[in-house]
């Protein structure tokens, strides 16, 4: 856990990320990536590939346009219904998100309120404007989507996405044909959506141009809870914070079954399940730091019928703060672009005629970085950045001890061997506590030396980051090693 | 080859990519990718990234945002001449680019003409509108970004970038500075773009939300040609359509010194060799089909000194067609930045304060997956897509001879222990040739059978897409063997 300067500090200095376009002033609400970030929000992405899209071999990964026309983003109910509300102050004509505002005073969630109602609230509470003590309102709804004209004439009115999921419903009929025609079928888009907030704030965690990894499982809700099994689950704690416990919600561990008993269906409980282990068992996220949040009707977006947020807990962030959330959007989207578009939707199985319910697995990749960077950063003698050996950016750094005697041939003859079975990196400049130091700051999980004994065949120095315990290896045995830690499949205190 | 129809219609069947919305009717310059599109191209992308960063371990991969504030666009000369030529028709009020207008009918190229040019020009050889034989004209200019107004108030006015170039010059201090100050740097984005082009068309070719690979080499001119080892390509033939030898140029085998001869820096010929081999080599393109295209000052973008277009031969697409360009920036971006910005982008080189020069390579990465497809597709007898093994979406599918006996079984077992180590399918439907025909037509290069005498310990049969050849394989060795193949360390051939 870290500060949010802390790891704002860290980021830039190290090429994780920063606000974007700051040569200019900045550009509230962007980010931009650096180096080692791409290279950490890369690996998140394969290892959420992996995982989600390995739930079955009819999971696949597609990819559509971030434009969309207006007609689609009308059935899909965001022209209408995708709104905050915008609070404008009578003085000084600064902006504000209505629920923000009152959240800020009564320390109080008020999402999905009315303008009407926020007006009324605002009234009640007394809330004044917080650059200039003028008079608020009235409010007004805001669309976040991002208006643009395609085409030479201007007249074709298109949308950046508010969200992938849009870009896989249109394309759901094209690949049920591709894909032979069998349910469930997940499509899964990792790309960017765009949302035009009022007031972008706390780093990457409100952006107006954002990463999505979603993966919408099309499935017939008669048949869905026989296909995922779930009676090995049964007894698996789900960590769960319930909505009706408002303001200080205290997350408890609830066994699988007692889920379903409380009237979720098995298949959703199994995808959290399957959720929580990405986070706790992939991720390395501790036990307490997870839970899923239940939103209650007036929390949850107008298309969700079950929505549990994912959330991380975050001291730079001031608590947990959602990374995801499981969905179920029942035929919502699918049925609204069949009556829009008055193609039909609905598919044969066996010999009924179905509009199929989705289930989302959604999950902002940007706010996942963040956590990872959160969570991991630890500050003492040392700046370690404690991240899943997997996911780090550098995965192996190879020195050599000094700068002479054949030791920098060696090492860069190692280095080069490394860097065909993972990614490694070359340094030999400084002393060698200050190149430990820096790859403990990206996350670098090991590091090798090249000494005079490896001249005379003696192998390596293996250190590890997190216990910077070394160990001796023999030079012939050091990629497989490697590989072996880096995959988990062996552990560190092993090696002799 | 192919015609343009051949490659949409296996495109739309196998989810390779089709024109996006179609849904609602289509949407003009938007395509889709489906799942076996958007296997190719992050095959192709993952490629890319090994061959181009590879070139150097300073080059890295970053990313940035693809809304841009208006401020950095004026800088980089966008906002004013980031433009095309617009014609109107007086009677219909349809909309042309200039250029095409006269190119179609003239058959010589008209880039870079002014409004005022391409008037005379359409008066000169009485073009009328293709529409309606209406007047046409004037012509005025019409700028290709798409504005958009970001936050409440609509006062912020941005646009989608129209090239990833510039998210990397804006961040060319802070990476100079995380990775400790040493050039040549080189900084790549693999991300969208956007154009508002008048008139889209020829599938992927000219569209207006796009994906592009690019990499920014910073250098000093003063040693960069030191840098960058020339005498051992000097004799390498290179293949170039020189910019005088107007309509129908034709491709001459030059040998790399002559270019330099011809007042080529030897370091600019030297990336022409790297990105020669990219395509010869490693994406398989035949020798007659590739050439550099060069560009006279007319034709080059605003912003390039030197340029040289890479063109693939294409039927599809009637011909030679850039699919990417070799651009000699100057100190252009940077300098323009820095007059704007008044930000400092100058760096210390020994006793030397300079702004470094840019080398950029770039790639349309839809318009490479679309030569893909096309030089790759062959039909006759059957329809196979001929693409490189490292390309194919499915590197390996296993089938069992027959569904029955245990063959399905065994065959799974084979298909997980194989899907761990390279993207594997399993199919079991349809007669052992409908299958082999279908993993013909995405490119899958090889194909596992398992039969009766698999189950005897006899081993397995391994089928090679483009000869139809079969091998018997032993069990132990498969995994291997399908990695040698794959990684072009064994050929087919070979195998006993």
């Amino acid at each position: 856990m870290a500060s949010y300067d802390d790891v704002m500090s860290l980021s830039v200095r190290r090429g994780f990320l920063w606000p974007a376009v700051d040569l200019y002033g900045g550009f509230a609400g962007f980010y931009d990536y650096g180096h080692n970030g791409t290279l950490l929000r890369r690996r998140w992405e394969d290892l959420w590939i992996e995982t989600f899209l390995g739930l079955s071999d009819n999971y696949h990964l597609i990819d559509t346009t971030t434009i969309l026309p207006e007609l689609p983003l009308k059935a899909s109910g965001h022209v209408d219904h995708f709104t905050d509300v915008l609070v404008t102050c009578t003085r000084c004509g600064e902006s504000y998100r209505g629920d923000h505002l009152l959240e800020a005073v009564t320390h109080e969630e008020h999402e999905g309120l009315t303008p009407e109602e926020i007006d009324a609230r605002i009234r009640e509470v007394n809330v004044r404007c917080p650059n200039c003590k003028g008079e608020l309102g009235p409010s007004r709804t805001f669309n976040m989507m991002f208006p643009l004209a395609v085409g030479p004439t201007g007249k074709d009115r298109a949308y950046l996405r508010p969200e992938t999921a849009q870009g896989v419903y249109l394309n759901f009929k094209r690949e049920f044909e591709a894909l032979r025609r069998r349910l469930p079928m997940g499509l899964a888009i990792i790309g960017r959506a765009y949302r035009n907030e009022i007031s972008p704030r706390q780093g990457t965690y409100r952006m107006r141009e954002f990463l999505q990894a979603e993966l919408q499982i099309f499935f017939d809700p008669e048949t869905f809870a026989d296909e995922v099994p779930f009676d090995s689950l049964a007894e698996t704690p789900v960590r769960v914070a319930w909505a009706d416990e408002k303001s200080g919600r205290t997350a408890h561990d609830v066994p699988a079954k007692d889920l379903v008993a409380r009237g979720l269906p098995t298949w959703y409980v199994a995808h959290l399940v399957a959720v929580q282990a990405f986070y706790l068992d992939r991720l390395e996220v501790p036990r307490p730091a997870f839970r899923f949040a239940e939103l209650d009707e007036k929390e949850r977006a107008f298309y969700n019928k079950i929505h549990f947020d994912i959330q991380v807990d975050q001291e730079s962030l001031g608590g947990f703060k959602e990374v995801g959330g499981v969905h179920y959007r029942s035929d919502h989207d699918l049925a609204g672009h069949e009556a829009v578009s008055r193609e039909r939707q609905s598919v044969t199985v066996g010999s009924r005629k179905i509009v199929p319910h989705v289930l989302e697995l959604s999950f902002g990749v940007d706010r996942n970085v963040w956590a990872l960077l959160d969570l991991g950063l630890t500050k003492g003698e040392r700046t370690v950045l404690r991240l899943p050996a997997r996911l780090a950016p550098v995965p192996v750094a190879v020195f050599p001890l000094l700068n002479k005697d054949g030791l920098p041939e060696k090492a860069s003859e190692i280095h080069v061997a490394l860097r065909r079975r993972a990614g490694a990196f070359y340094d030999d400049s400084g002393s060698i506590g200050k190149r430990y130091a820096r790859m403990d700051e990206i996350g670098t999980p090991y590091c090798v030396t090249v000494d005079y004994e490896t001249l005379e065949g003696k192998g390596v120095t293996l250190r590890e980051r997190d216990t910077q315990r070394q160990v001796r290896v023999p030079e012939p045995h050091l990629a497989d090693t490697l590989a072996a830690l880096l995959a988990g499949e062996r552990r560190f205190a092993d090696l002799s």
